[in-house]
Protein backbone atom coordinates (compact mmCIF):
# COMPACT_ATOMS: atom_id res chain seq x y z
CA UNK A 1 0.00 0.00 0.00
CA UNK A 2 1.69 3.53 -0.88
CA UNK A 3 1.60 6.56 1.02
CA UNK A 4 -0.69 9.67 0.92
CA UNK A 5 0.61 13.06 -0.01
CA UNK A 6 0.15 16.21 1.47
CA UNK A 7 -0.99 18.94 -0.06
CA UNK A 8 -0.87 22.49 1.51
CA UNK A 9 -3.63 24.60 -0.35
CA UNK A 10 -3.31 28.66 -0.52
CA UNK A 11 -6.80 29.71 -0.39
CA UNK A 12 -6.53 33.46 -1.49
CA UNK A 13 -6.95 36.53 0.73
CA UNK A 14 -10.92 35.58 1.57
CA UNK A 15 -13.06 35.72 -1.59
CA UNK A 16 -13.69 32.19 -2.46
CA UNK A 17 -12.97 33.00 -6.83
CA UNK A 18 -9.27 34.34 -5.78
CA UNK A 19 -8.76 30.04 -5.26
CA UNK A 20 -6.96 29.38 -8.24
CA UNK A 21 -7.89 26.59 -10.70
CA UNK A 22 -5.40 23.88 -9.17
CA UNK A 23 -6.66 25.00 -5.48
CA UNK A 24 -9.68 23.66 -6.86
CA UNK A 25 -8.29 20.49 -8.32
CA UNK A 26 -6.44 19.39 -5.39
CA UNK A 27 -9.67 19.94 -3.35
CA UNK A 28 -11.85 17.68 -5.50
CA UNK A 29 -9.21 15.11 -5.77
CA UNK A 30 -8.53 14.54 -1.77
CA UNK A 31 -9.49 11.90 0.79
CA UNK A 32 -9.33 14.58 3.82
CA UNK A 33 -9.56 18.16 4.60
CA UNK A 34 -7.80 19.33 7.22
CA UNK A 35 -7.55 23.27 8.59
CA UNK A 36 -6.61 25.19 11.67
CA UNK A 37 -9.38 26.51 13.90
CA UNK A 38 -10.13 28.19 17.44
CA UNK A 39 -12.51 25.97 19.39
CA UNK A 40 -16.05 26.66 18.51
CA UNK A 41 -15.23 28.40 15.56
CA UNK A 42 -15.39 27.26 12.23
CA UNK A 43 -12.25 29.05 11.23
CA UNK A 44 -11.78 31.19 8.72
CA UNK A 45 -9.93 28.85 6.28
CA UNK A 46 -12.50 26.47 6.06
CA UNK A 47 -14.97 29.45 5.29
CA UNK A 48 -13.37 30.23 2.13
CA UNK A 49 -12.85 26.76 1.34
CA UNK A 50 -17.05 26.06 1.79
CA UNK A 51 -18.14 26.47 -2.03
CA UNK A 52 -15.05 24.32 -3.39
CA UNK A 53 -15.31 21.38 -0.15
CA UNK A 54 -15.08 17.79 -2.00
CA UNK A 55 -18.66 16.05 -1.29
CA UNK A 56 -17.58 12.60 1.08
CA UNK A 57 -14.42 13.83 2.10
CA UNK A 58 -13.63 13.54 5.90
CA UNK A 59 -13.22 16.59 7.37
CA UNK A 60 -10.03 16.96 10.41
CA UNK A 61 -10.35 20.31 11.93
CA UNK A 62 -7.22 21.40 14.16
CA UNK A 63 -8.41 23.01 17.40
CA UNK A 64 -5.77 25.92 18.50
CA UNK A 65 -5.47 25.22 22.57
CA UNK A 66 -4.51 29.03 22.46
CA UNK A 67 -4.37 32.04 20.26
CA UNK A 68 -3.82 35.28 21.76
CA UNK A 69 -4.81 35.27 25.34
CA UNK A 70 -1.37 34.42 26.45
CA UNK A 71 1.45 36.94 24.89
CA UNK A 72 3.92 34.66 21.77
CA UNK A 73 7.12 34.95 23.72
CA UNK A 74 5.56 33.87 26.92
CA UNK A 75 7.24 30.13 27.84
CA UNK A 76 3.70 28.00 28.46
CA UNK A 77 2.08 29.82 24.83
CA UNK A 78 5.49 28.12 23.17
CA UNK A 79 5.35 24.93 25.00
CA UNK A 80 1.09 24.63 24.06
CA UNK A 81 1.97 24.98 20.58
CA UNK A 82 4.58 22.42 19.92
CA UNK A 83 2.30 20.45 22.08
CA UNK A 84 -0.27 21.42 19.50
CA UNK A 85 1.48 20.90 16.16
CA UNK A 86 3.16 17.50 17.70
CA UNK A 87 -0.42 15.89 18.20
CA UNK A 88 -1.95 17.72 14.70
CA UNK A 89 1.12 16.01 13.07
CA UNK A 90 0.46 12.80 14.05
CA UNK A 91 -3.12 12.65 13.20
CA UNK A 92 -2.31 14.17 9.81
CA UNK A 93 0.46 11.77 10.10
CA UNK A 94 -2.51 8.62 10.99
CA UNK A 95 -4.24 9.40 7.18
CA UNK A 96 -0.54 9.95 5.14
CA UNK A 97 0.13 5.96 6.48
CA UNK A 98 -3.20 5.04 5.63
CA UNK A 99 -2.97 5.95 2.23
CA UNK A 100 -5.52 8.45 2.29
CA UNK A 101 -4.31 12.38 0.60
CA UNK A 102 -4.49 14.91 3.15
CA UNK A 103 -5.30 19.15 1.53
CA UNK A 104 -4.42 21.59 4.86
CA UNK A 105 -6.28 24.49 3.95
CA UNK A 106 -4.46 27.72 4.34
CA UNK A 107 -5.39 31.68 4.35
CA UNK A 108 -3.57 33.23 1.52
CA UNK A 109 0.12 31.88 0.24
CA UNK A 110 1.13 28.55 2.51
CA UNK A 111 4.91 29.51 2.77
CA UNK A 112 3.90 33.13 3.81
CA UNK A 113 4.02 33.14 7.59
CA UNK A 114 1.26 30.26 7.78
CA UNK A 115 0.53 27.39 10.50
CA UNK A 116 0.67 25.31 7.74
CA UNK A 117 4.40 25.84 7.96
CA UNK A 118 4.69 24.01 11.00
CA UNK A 119 3.25 20.79 10.24
CA UNK A 120 5.34 21.11 7.05
CA UNK A 121 8.47 21.22 8.59
CA UNK A 122 7.46 17.97 11.12
CA UNK A 123 6.08 16.23 7.85
CA UNK A 124 8.26 16.94 4.70
CA UNK A 125 10.81 14.24 5.88
CA UNK A 126 7.90 11.30 6.36
CA UNK A 127 5.52 11.66 3.60
CA UNK A 128 5.35 13.40 0.14
CA UNK A 129 4.02 16.70 -0.10
CA UNK A 130 3.08 19.41 -2.67
CA UNK A 131 2.03 22.94 -2.26
CA UNK A 132 -0.55 25.03 -4.30
CA UNK A 133 0.36 28.66 -3.96
CA UNK A 134 -2.11 31.15 -3.12
CA UNK A 135 -2.85 34.66 -3.46
CA UNK A 136 -1.09 36.77 -0.19
CA UNK A 137 -3.66 38.44 2.07
CA UNK A 138 -1.54 41.66 1.12
CA UNK A 139 -2.02 41.51 -2.48
CA UNK A 140 -5.71 41.03 -1.48
CA UNK A 141 -5.79 44.08 0.20
CA UNK A 142 -3.61 46.54 -1.98
CA UNK A 143 -6.24 45.21 -4.73
CA UNK A 144 -9.25 46.38 -1.98
CA UNK A 145 -7.47 49.56 -2.23
CA UNK A 146 -7.07 49.83 -5.94
CA UNK A 147 -3.20 51.56 -5.22
CA UNK A 148 -0.41 49.67 -6.77
CA UNK A 149 1.86 48.89 -4.39
CA UNK A 150 5.05 49.06 -5.92
CA UNK A 151 6.51 51.31 -8.43
CA UNK A 152 10.57 50.82 -10.37
CA UNK A 153 13.09 50.54 -7.55
CA UNK A 154 10.66 50.54 -4.40
CA UNK A 155 11.55 48.20 -1.73
CA UNK A 156 8.93 46.63 -0.15
CA UNK A 157 9.23 45.75 3.59
CA UNK A 158 6.79 43.50 5.51
CA UNK A 159 6.67 43.98 9.20
CA UNK A 160 4.93 41.88 11.78
CA UNK A 161 2.87 44.24 13.87
CA UNK A 162 4.05 41.88 17.03
CA UNK A 163 7.56 44.12 17.12
CA UNK A 164 8.36 46.18 19.44
CA UNK A 165 8.13 50.09 19.28
CA UNK A 166 11.26 50.81 18.04
CA UNK A 167 11.98 48.48 15.96
CA UNK A 168 8.74 49.03 13.94
CA UNK A 169 9.79 52.47 13.62
CA UNK A 170 13.54 51.81 12.33
CA UNK A 171 11.43 49.76 9.80
CA UNK A 172 9.56 52.09 8.91
CA UNK A 173 11.99 54.85 8.41
CA UNK A 174 14.22 52.96 6.13
CA UNK A 175 10.62 51.44 3.75
CA UNK A 176 9.70 52.55 0.53
CA UNK A 177 6.74 50.95 0.15
CA UNK A 178 5.38 48.77 3.67
CA UNK A 179 3.08 46.28 4.88
CA UNK A 180 2.17 45.59 8.29
CA UNK A 181 0.70 42.62 8.86
CA UNK A 182 -0.99 40.48 12.25
CA UNK A 183 -2.30 44.04 13.26
CA UNK A 184 -4.92 43.64 15.79
CA UNK A 185 -4.15 44.72 19.36
CA UNK A 186 -0.88 46.17 17.78
CA UNK A 187 -2.68 48.81 16.04
CA UNK A 188 -1.93 51.89 18.71
CA UNK A 189 1.60 50.74 18.17
CA UNK A 190 1.98 50.60 14.60
CA UNK A 191 0.06 54.00 14.58
CA UNK A 192 2.66 55.75 16.73
CA UNK A 193 5.61 54.37 14.78
CA UNK A 194 4.19 55.11 11.17
CA UNK A 195 4.02 58.48 12.90
CA UNK A 196 6.86 59.25 14.27
CA UNK A 197 8.77 57.48 10.60
CA UNK A 198 6.36 60.53 9.15
CA UNK A 199 4.53 57.93 7.15
CA UNK A 200 0.95 58.32 9.07
CA UNK A 201 -0.56 60.21 6.06
CA UNK A 202 0.27 57.82 3.31
CA UNK A 203 -1.02 54.83 5.37
CA UNK A 204 -3.86 53.20 4.22
CA UNK A 205 -6.03 50.60 6.68
CA UNK A 206 -7.92 47.54 5.31
CA UNK A 207 -10.00 44.88 7.18
CA UNK A 208 -10.87 41.80 5.47
CA UNK A 209 -9.53 42.39 2.34
CA UNK A 210 -11.47 40.53 -0.26
CA UNK A 211 -13.87 39.13 2.29
CA UNK A 212 -17.43 40.33 2.47
CA UNK A 213 -17.09 42.21 5.43
CA UNK A 214 -13.99 44.30 3.65
CA UNK A 215 -12.84 48.14 5.15
CA UNK A 216 -10.78 50.40 3.46
CA UNK A 217 -9.99 53.83 4.49
CA UNK A 218 -6.92 56.17 5.07
CA UNK A 219 -5.08 55.31 8.64
CA UNK A 220 -6.15 58.59 9.55
CA UNK A 221 -9.55 58.06 9.64
CA UNK A 222 -10.12 54.68 11.18
CA UNK A 223 -10.16 56.91 15.38
CA UNK A 224 -11.12 53.60 17.10
CA UNK A 225 -8.20 50.62 18.01
CA UNK A 226 -10.02 47.90 17.84
CA UNK A 227 -8.57 46.27 14.23
CA UNK A 228 -9.48 42.24 13.73
CA UNK A 229 -7.27 39.49 13.11
CA UNK A 230 -7.53 40.29 9.48
CA UNK A 231 -6.41 43.63 9.12
CA UNK A 232 -3.38 45.33 7.45
CA UNK A 233 -1.47 48.69 7.17
CA UNK A 234 -0.15 49.48 3.59
CA UNK A 235 2.15 51.76 2.47
CA UNK A 236 1.64 52.03 -1.22
CA UNK A 237 5.43 53.41 -2.80
CA UNK A 238 6.17 56.15 -4.62
CA UNK A 239 9.09 55.11 -7.37
CA UNK A 240 10.02 55.87 -10.55
CA UNK A 241 7.39 55.64 -12.82
CA UNK A 242 7.80 56.93 -16.95
CA UNK B 1 -24.35 53.34 -24.88
CA UNK B 2 -22.16 52.67 -21.74
CA UNK B 3 -18.89 52.55 -21.83
CA UNK B 4 -16.31 49.68 -21.58
CA UNK B 5 -14.28 48.30 -18.01
CA UNK B 6 -10.90 47.95 -18.11
CA UNK B 7 -9.98 44.95 -16.17
CA UNK B 8 -5.85 44.24 -14.70
CA UNK B 9 -6.16 40.00 -14.38
CA UNK B 10 -3.20 38.96 -12.44
CA UNK B 11 -2.15 35.61 -14.08
CA UNK B 12 -0.12 34.27 -11.53
CA UNK B 13 3.56 33.04 -11.93
CA UNK B 14 3.38 30.67 -15.14
CA UNK B 15 1.69 27.75 -14.40
CA UNK B 16 -1.38 28.09 -16.07
CA UNK B 17 -2.96 26.42 -13.52
CA UNK B 18 -2.37 29.40 -11.15
CA UNK B 19 -4.89 31.23 -12.46
CA UNK B 20 -8.07 32.34 -10.16
CA UNK B 21 -11.09 31.24 -10.77
CA UNK B 22 -12.06 34.76 -11.19
CA UNK B 23 -9.55 35.50 -13.41
CA UNK B 24 -10.45 32.37 -15.91
CA UNK B 25 -13.77 34.21 -15.92
CA UNK B 26 -12.55 37.74 -16.21
CA UNK B 27 -11.13 36.10 -19.62
CA UNK B 28 -14.10 34.43 -20.42
CA UNK B 29 -16.41 37.62 -20.15
CA UNK B 30 -14.38 40.20 -21.95
CA UNK B 31 -14.37 41.37 -25.53
CA UNK B 32 -10.81 42.20 -25.83
CA UNK B 33 -7.71 40.36 -24.33
CA UNK B 34 -4.63 43.01 -24.13
CA UNK B 35 -0.47 42.45 -23.17
CA UNK B 36 3.02 44.03 -23.13
CA UNK B 37 5.24 42.17 -25.35
CA UNK B 38 8.26 42.59 -26.81
CA UNK B 39 8.08 43.29 -30.51
CA UNK B 40 8.52 39.63 -32.24
CA UNK B 41 7.95 37.50 -29.45
CA UNK B 42 4.62 36.79 -28.19
CA UNK B 43 5.20 37.27 -24.65
CA UNK B 44 5.26 35.47 -21.65
CA UNK B 45 1.32 37.11 -19.78
CA UNK B 46 0.04 36.22 -23.42
CA UNK B 47 1.96 32.64 -23.23
CA UNK B 48 0.52 31.93 -19.45
CA UNK B 49 -2.79 32.73 -20.73
CA UNK B 50 -2.81 30.73 -23.60
CA UNK B 51 -4.89 27.93 -22.13
CA UNK B 52 -7.90 30.26 -20.94
CA UNK B 53 -8.33 32.49 -23.77
CA UNK B 54 -11.81 33.28 -25.21
CA UNK B 55 -12.19 32.48 -28.95
CA UNK B 56 -13.51 35.17 -30.98
CA UNK B 57 -11.65 37.90 -28.27
CA UNK B 58 -9.55 40.51 -30.34
CA UNK B 59 -6.12 40.29 -29.12
CA UNK B 60 -4.43 43.75 -28.68
CA UNK B 61 -0.33 43.27 -28.20
CA UNK B 62 1.20 46.66 -26.99
CA UNK B 63 4.99 46.26 -28.12
CA UNK B 64 7.70 47.64 -25.81
CA UNK B 65 9.71 50.26 -27.89
CA UNK B 66 12.79 49.30 -25.47
CA UNK B 67 13.42 46.72 -22.83
CA UNK B 68 17.05 46.31 -21.66
CA UNK B 69 18.92 47.70 -24.50
CA UNK B 70 19.16 51.16 -23.00
CA UNK B 71 19.59 52.26 -19.07
CA UNK B 72 16.83 52.09 -16.79
CA UNK B 73 17.72 55.56 -15.40
CA UNK B 74 18.21 57.09 -18.57
CA UNK B 75 16.89 60.00 -19.87
CA UNK B 76 15.70 58.23 -23.60
CA UNK B 77 14.84 55.76 -21.73
CA UNK B 78 12.32 57.46 -19.45
CA UNK B 79 10.91 59.45 -22.46
CA UNK B 80 10.58 56.62 -25.22
CA UNK B 81 8.31 54.58 -21.79
CA UNK B 82 6.72 57.41 -21.42
CA UNK B 83 5.59 57.72 -25.03
CA UNK B 84 4.58 54.12 -25.25
CA UNK B 85 2.36 54.10 -21.78
CA UNK B 86 0.45 57.38 -23.38
CA UNK B 87 0.04 56.14 -26.54
CA UNK B 88 -1.17 52.40 -25.10
CA UNK B 89 -3.40 54.57 -22.82
CA UNK B 90 -5.09 55.67 -25.87
CA UNK B 91 -5.63 52.41 -27.52
CA UNK B 92 -7.16 50.74 -24.98
CA UNK B 93 -9.51 53.83 -24.08
CA UNK B 94 -10.17 53.65 -27.72
CA UNK B 95 -11.81 50.12 -27.20
CA UNK B 96 -13.03 50.80 -23.91
CA UNK B 97 -14.94 54.71 -25.17
CA UNK B 98 -16.49 52.30 -27.64
CA UNK B 99 -18.05 50.25 -24.77
CA UNK B 100 -15.80 46.96 -25.19
CA UNK B 101 -14.44 45.76 -22.06
CA UNK B 102 -10.72 45.21 -22.12
CA UNK B 103 -8.91 42.41 -19.77
CA UNK B 104 -5.02 43.68 -19.61
CA UNK B 105 -2.95 40.37 -18.41
CA UNK B 106 -0.86 40.93 -15.59
CA UNK B 107 1.81 38.16 -14.72
CA UNK B 108 1.74 37.80 -11.08
CA UNK B 109 -0.16 40.41 -8.95
CA UNK B 110 -1.31 43.35 -11.41
CA UNK B 111 -0.38 46.31 -8.27
CA UNK B 112 3.31 44.65 -7.47
CA UNK B 113 6.15 45.73 -9.98
CA UNK B 114 3.12 45.39 -12.92
CA UNK B 115 3.43 47.44 -15.97
CA UNK B 116 -0.43 47.59 -16.02
CA UNK B 117 0.05 49.78 -13.11
CA UNK B 118 1.18 52.78 -15.70
CA UNK B 119 -2.27 52.34 -17.74
CA UNK B 120 -4.62 51.83 -14.86
CA UNK B 121 -2.70 55.22 -13.21
CA UNK B 122 -3.77 56.93 -16.75
CA UNK B 123 -7.14 55.34 -16.96
CA UNK B 124 -8.64 55.19 -13.75
CA UNK B 125 -10.26 58.54 -13.81
CA UNK B 126 -11.58 58.13 -17.11
CA UNK B 127 -12.83 54.35 -17.43
CA UNK B 128 -14.73 52.03 -14.69
CA UNK B 129 -11.52 50.12 -13.44
CA UNK B 130 -11.37 46.25 -11.91
CA UNK B 131 -8.11 44.49 -10.61
CA UNK B 132 -7.98 40.60 -10.33
CA UNK B 133 -5.21 40.09 -7.73
CA UNK B 134 -2.89 37.09 -8.20
CA UNK B 135 0.18 34.83 -7.07
CA UNK B 136 2.76 36.71 -7.21
CA UNK B 137 6.37 35.38 -9.07
CA UNK B 138 8.01 35.36 -5.64
CA UNK B 139 5.36 32.86 -4.28
CA UNK B 140 5.78 30.71 -7.56
CA UNK B 141 9.42 30.86 -5.98
CA UNK B 142 9.34 29.69 -3.04
CA UNK B 143 6.94 27.18 -3.74
CA UNK B 144 9.11 25.87 -6.11
CA UNK B 145 12.14 25.55 -3.53
CA UNK B 146 9.48 24.44 -0.92
CA UNK B 147 10.76 26.60 1.45
CA UNK B 148 8.69 28.93 3.98
CA UNK B 149 9.77 32.16 3.63
CA UNK B 150 8.39 33.85 7.14
CA UNK B 151 7.69 32.70 10.34
CA UNK B 152 6.59 34.76 13.31
CA UNK B 153 8.36 37.62 13.41
CA UNK B 154 10.32 37.90 10.17
CA UNK B 155 10.53 41.13 8.64
CA UNK B 156 10.31 40.04 4.55
CA UNK B 157 12.30 42.68 2.53
CA UNK B 158 11.59 42.94 -1.07
CA UNK B 159 14.69 44.35 -3.34
CA UNK B 160 14.85 44.85 -7.01
CA UNK B 161 18.13 44.28 -8.00
CA UNK B 162 18.62 47.07 -10.09
CA UNK B 163 19.86 49.10 -6.89
CA UNK B 164 23.15 50.42 -6.18
CA UNK B 165 25.76 48.12 -4.56
CA UNK B 166 25.42 49.58 -1.24
CA UNK B 167 22.50 49.98 -1.03
CA UNK B 168 21.45 46.35 -1.72
CA UNK B 169 24.17 45.47 1.29
CA UNK B 170 22.04 47.45 3.44
CA UNK B 171 19.59 45.96 2.67
CA UNK B 172 20.41 42.74 3.15
CA UNK B 173 22.38 43.27 6.10
CA UNK B 174 18.77 44.18 7.91
CA UNK B 175 16.89 41.73 6.35
CA UNK B 176 15.70 38.71 8.29
CA UNK B 177 13.86 37.26 5.18
CA UNK B 178 14.43 38.99 1.54
CA UNK B 179 13.72 38.11 -1.96
CA UNK B 180 15.29 39.59 -5.07
CA UNK B 181 13.51 40.76 -8.05
CA UNK B 182 14.71 41.88 -11.41
CA UNK B 183 17.71 40.11 -11.56
CA UNK B 184 18.84 39.43 -15.11
CA UNK B 185 22.25 40.97 -15.58
CA UNK B 186 21.97 42.53 -11.57
CA UNK B 187 23.48 38.54 -10.28
CA UNK B 188 27.07 39.19 -9.93
CA UNK B 189 26.04 42.82 -7.75
CA UNK B 190 23.62 40.92 -6.16
CA UNK B 191 25.52 38.34 -5.34
CA UNK B 192 28.48 40.17 -3.65
CA UNK B 193 25.95 42.41 -1.97
CA UNK B 194 24.61 38.89 -0.47
CA UNK B 195 28.16 37.77 0.71
CA UNK B 196 29.21 40.90 1.94
CA UNK B 197 25.92 40.60 4.13
CA UNK B 198 26.79 37.32 5.29
CA UNK B 199 24.02 35.71 3.54
CA UNK B 200 25.48 34.19 0.79
CA UNK B 201 24.81 30.60 2.20
CA UNK B 202 21.19 30.72 2.63
CA UNK B 203 20.23 31.83 -0.72
CA UNK B 204 18.73 30.08 -3.16
CA UNK B 205 18.22 30.87 -6.58
CA UNK B 206 15.24 30.39 -8.80
CA UNK B 207 14.71 30.25 -12.44
CA UNK B 208 11.07 30.49 -13.93
CA UNK B 209 9.48 29.52 -10.79
CA UNK B 210 6.12 26.93 -11.68
CA UNK B 211 7.01 27.66 -15.74
CA UNK B 212 8.11 24.63 -17.47
CA UNK B 213 11.76 25.41 -17.52
CA UNK B 214 11.73 25.54 -13.89
CA UNK B 215 15.19 25.45 -12.16
CA UNK B 216 15.93 25.53 -8.38
CA UNK B 217 19.55 25.80 -6.23
CA UNK B 218 21.34 26.97 -3.73
CA UNK B 219 22.65 29.96 -5.20
CA UNK B 220 26.44 29.10 -4.24
CA UNK B 221 25.96 26.29 -6.88
CA UNK B 222 24.95 28.56 -9.64
CA UNK B 223 28.74 29.21 -10.88
CA UNK B 224 28.15 31.55 -14.36
CA UNK B 225 26.37 35.09 -14.24
CA UNK B 226 23.26 33.76 -17.10
CA UNK B 227 20.42 35.14 -15.05
CA UNK B 228 17.19 35.23 -17.30
CA UNK B 229 14.63 37.77 -16.59
CA UNK B 230 12.49 35.35 -14.83
CA UNK B 231 14.61 34.62 -11.98
CA UNK B 232 15.00 35.75 -8.16
CA UNK B 233 17.01 35.26 -5.42
CA UNK B 234 15.52 34.01 -1.88
CA UNK B 235 16.56 33.88 1.39
CA UNK B 236 13.99 32.28 3.83
CA UNK B 237 13.80 33.42 7.21
CA UNK B 238 14.66 32.01 10.38
CA UNK B 239 12.19 33.03 12.79
CA UNK B 240 10.62 31.81 15.89
CA UNK B 241 9.13 28.92 15.47
CA UNK B 242 7.54 26.46 18.46
C1 LIG C 1 -0.66 34.39 10.10
S1 LIG C 1 -0.71 35.58 8.82
C2 LIG C 1 -1.08 34.55 7.44
C3 LIG C 1 -0.80 35.18 6.13
C4 LIG C 1 -1.26 34.36 4.93
N1 LIG C 1 -0.58 33.08 4.85
C5 LIG C 1 -1.05 35.16 3.65
O1 LIG C 1 -0.44 34.66 2.70
O2 LIG C 1 -1.54 36.31 3.60
C6 LIG C 1 -2.24 36.40 9.13
C7 LIG C 1 -2.22 37.90 8.86
O3 LIG C 1 -2.37 38.12 7.47
C8 LIG C 1 -3.10 39.32 7.23
N2 LIG C 1 -4.24 39.00 6.34
C9 LIG C 1 -4.39 37.84 5.67
N3 LIG C 1 -5.50 37.89 4.89
C10 LIG C 1 -6.06 39.10 5.07
C11 LIG C 1 -7.21 39.76 4.54
N4 LIG C 1 -8.02 39.16 3.66
N5 LIG C 1 -7.48 41.02 4.94
C12 LIG C 1 -6.68 41.64 5.83
N6 LIG C 1 -5.58 41.06 6.38
C13 LIG C 1 -5.26 39.82 6.00
C14 LIG C 1 -3.51 39.86 8.59
O4 LIG C 1 -2.60 40.88 8.94
C15 LIG C 1 -3.37 38.67 9.47
O5 LIG C 1 -3.07 39.04 10.82
C1 LIG D 1 8.35 43.52 -13.40
S1 LIG D 1 8.37 42.31 -12.13
C2 LIG D 1 6.69 41.78 -12.15
C3 LIG D 1 6.29 41.06 -10.91
C4 LIG D 1 4.90 40.46 -10.99
N1 LIG D 1 3.86 41.48 -11.16
C5 LIG D 1 4.64 39.63 -9.75
O1 LIG D 1 3.63 39.82 -9.07
O2 LIG D 1 5.46 38.76 -9.46
C6 LIG D 1 9.24 40.99 -12.92
C7 LIG D 1 10.17 40.23 -11.98
O3 LIG D 1 9.42 39.32 -11.21
C8 LIG D 1 10.17 38.14 -10.96
N2 LIG D 1 9.36 36.98 -11.39
C9 LIG D 1 8.06 37.01 -11.71
N3 LIG D 1 7.61 35.77 -12.00
C10 LIG D 1 8.65 34.92 -11.84
C11 LIG D 1 8.81 33.50 -11.99
N4 LIG D 1 7.79 32.72 -12.34
N5 LIG D 1 10.03 32.97 -11.75
C12 LIG D 1 11.06 33.76 -11.40
N6 LIG D 1 10.96 35.10 -11.25
C13 LIG D 1 9.77 35.69 -11.46
C14 LIG D 1 11.49 38.29 -11.70
O4 LIG D 1 12.46 38.71 -10.78
C15 LIG D 1 11.17 39.37 -12.70
O5 LIG D 1 12.33 40.10 -13.06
Amino acid sequence: MSVGTLTGVGLGPGDPDLLTVKAVRALEATHVVSYFAKSGRRGNARTIADRWMPPGATELPLLYPVTVEIRFDHADYVSALSAFYAESTELLAGHLAAGRDVALLCEGDPLFYGSFMHLYVRLRERFPCRIVPGVTGMSGCWTAAGEPMTWGDDVLTVVPGTLPPEALRTRFLAADAAVVMKLGRNLPKVRAALADAGLLERALYVERGTMAAEVVMPLVDKRDDDAPYFSVVLVPGQGRRP
